[in-house]
């Protein structure tokens, strides 16, 4: 038996998610860059790991792949329980899930570097249509945000929803949406994760591909 | 307490999925039509109950809304846990999400129409860039498939797998993919899961709101 392994690309908000998981959960893991701009995940060798040729992906301790980050996270909730990245009712679950699935499935699809370049050619036309997708889902996130004082989504009991939420919110503002002045809530949830140590050493710019 | 309500539309493939585990599981539920082509899903009411605008949307027992069919059928299985639509092992559990996580974030959100409009006004090129996901999709599923001799995803074992698999699969169709000839092996699931009588009481034409 030996370590967790996780393919990963600094800038990929999915990676970042496992990443906060792992630092979050102190479960030990060995970080193996793909170099996306150098197509490193459409290498035969990474297609073998991923046949959607997409990262992250999760190598099991004894050597199985694994990949979606949702799928991931359940896995190591499952084998790693505490801490929990999951509220206590089986409603707030579910709410938590939901948000998840705002990000995972309504924005972060239809802004991948592929789908941006397959809709159109023309890096505004790109723009103008990401950060159409990211507001949407911004918009009904924010409406459905359980009442809480904060600092995260689920008061102070961090969750898959943060995890999920600060990386897009992260992309959002390389996109040129203004986090701060539209969604002020969403806002303060990013700026008080960016403060937790697990959250800042899986930030983009603290791993070892990082090219600033 | 009274009954769980579904709002959904007969050909939402998600609806699809929950309406599926509710008949798998024998659960009562009160299914309530949300006309997509009168855009009731955009109306002040449905907002109240999903401010993303989509169906399904799930109200539990206590009148709280859910949304998203990832969140809503791990509710469901969470809450009503015989019979199971998770595998049994840890990992086969990860790889049934994962499996469901490529129809759900990898395929489906770039086929709904609001997408496929917004992408282009020219029918061709909709019917084009739907084809390209799905296949991608399917492609990625078939290769990731666990190695079983059918009849579902995971053997006989009925799994979300094939909540998220069969709905697209006939989506895949009305989008002219011969899914028989290009994905044999989905295509015998998709047969397979048709002929059981929760899937068939489940199926957009069986639907109080079908208009065909």
């Amino acid at each position: 038996m030996g370590t967790y392994k996780l393919y990963g690309y600094w800038r990929s908000s999915a990676s970042w998610r496992i990443r906060w998981a792992f630092e979050f959960k102190k479960i030990k893991y060995e970080y193996i860059p793909v170099n996306l701009l150098k197509g490193e995940h459409s290498s035969a060798e990474h297609i073998k790991r991923n046949p959607s040729g997409k990262v992250p992906v999760f190598e099991t301790l004894d050597s199985h792949f694994l990949t979606q980050s949702v799928a991931i996270l359940e896995y190591l909730e499952e084998l790693h329980h505490t801490p929990s990245l999951l509220p206590s009712s089986a409603f707030d679950k579910a709410l938590c899930r939901a948000l998840c699935e705002i990000i995972n499935a309504d924005v972060a699809p239809l802004q991948t570097p592929l789908v941006q370049k397959r809709h159109s050619s023309d890096p505004a036309e790109q723009l103008k249509w990401t950060q159409e997708w990211i507001r949407k889902g911004f918009t009904a996130f924010e409406k459905l945000l359980p009442k809480s004082r904060g600092p995260f989504c689920f008061g102070d009991h961090l969750s898959l929803a943060d995890l999920f939420l600060v990386p897009q919110i992260y992309n959002a503002v390389r996109y040129q949406i203004s986090v701060e002045s539209e969604y002020p809530t969403l806002w303060k949830i990013y700026q008080a994760a960016l403060q937790t140590e697990a959250c800042h050493k899986a930030a983009p710019e603290q791993q070892t591909d990082a090219t600033l």
